[in-house]
């Protein structure tokens, strides 16, 4: 529900506001470790309400949220999970392939909420504008979506982790949602087991960050 | 730079951050008026490694931003701005044509600061880890760059907005990149002219703001 008092006037955010959001942004994670005491659903819902102000290509808001509660639902979830994640071991050789066995890759056997995202390539919202030359944006608007309520969860306290390694056709099935449905996210939230401000995948040796300024350039 | 205090322990956000928090998100906005006046290179700088915290598939890092500094480039990037949306026009008629003909669509007359963002689909980072079955999962890190960048810049006042009327094939060639760089966003920066907390879109009459709770299901 919108704070009527925060429309009056245009907010000046001050240092320390900006030094909470680095925080934010450095701790943020892609939790796949759970405690599995429930999240409240009226929080659940606040952050679908906050995801729903992101920016979308000509105002088209084509996030669709499905909460994902049924047992029999999730169960099928985590088997095409654990097929599509057997096929992807098989691209590894040696070492690597060792390496990616011990990694954990998703929270789907703990975590208490279970949270599909599409994007409806066929909403009407928008009329079109903006994604002539570029459709994916429709995709894109979704995904940012994602990444607020990504923040606006760990601002609560509240882990996030992003599962791709899925077929979406087969998660789509499995949510019997219309066919213009497109897969854009599976999330698993809960609270998170442990928080660090490294990412896991660095944790486990499988990818460091590199530095930055590497990826800036001038033209 | 990182401040070392953060990494000592997890932060705790309380409810006075989310409140300014939810404030950020309901008045980021896409801007597409600007003030002339520069925005500090430091900043600039700083806006570009928050993003580079954002999530990214199997830790890939794929993101690769250019700063589109030459007179030259710039007009070239107006110009096909202005052929897309000639041709995105003729798509609409009657008065919803006249309606697209009045919008304003991008800053790219006034902006100070342009930035290209691209992802680099053949980047090794990460081993392909998470983007077996959706290989899509680079651009959508990419996309959660951008959204990082942008939530930290409306914490400096700084309005940024995303222009997706162009066509990104003639894009990557106008910026000389690697062939295997595909744009993802171009990005007008700058201090906005007005703040709102309503869409540019929803003022002009173009596409009205839908309540989120029709965008939830369960399953």
């Amino acid at each position: 529900m919108l704070d009527p008092t925060f429309a009056a006037t245009p907010p000046r955010f001050d240092a320390e506001f900006r030094r909470q959001l680095e925080q934010l942004f450095r701790w943020r994670r892609d939790v796949r470790r759970f405690r599995t005491d429930p999240v409240e659903p009226a929080i659940v819902d606040s952050l679908i309400e906050l995801a729903a102000l992101a920016p979308s290509v000509g105002n088209s808001q084509p996030w669709r949220f499905v909460k994902v509660n049924r047992p029999e639902r999730r169960a099928r979830v985590r088997s095409n999970f654990e097929r599509c994640n057997a096929d992807a071991l098989d691209d590894y050789a040696g070492e690597r392939a060792k390496l990616y066995a011990t990694l954990k890759l998703a929270g789907l056997d703990r975590a208490p909420v279970h949270l599909a995202v599409f994007a409806d390539t066929d909403s009407v919202l928008g009329s079109g504008l903006g994604r002539k030359t570029m459709p994916e944006m429709l995709h894109y608007s979704v995904v940012s979506a994602i990444n607020i309520l990504w923040l606006a969860a760990r601002a609560h306290g509240i882990g996030v982790g992003w599962v791709s390694i899925l077929d979406p056709d087969e998660i789509a099935a499995i949510m019997e949602i219309p066919q213009q449905w497109r897969l854009i996210a599976y999330l698993c939230m809960g609270h998170p087991e442990q928080e660090h401000i490294t990412p896991e995948l660095e944790r486990a040796g499988w990818q460091e960050r590199v530095d930055f300024k590497q990826f800036v350039f001038e033209r």
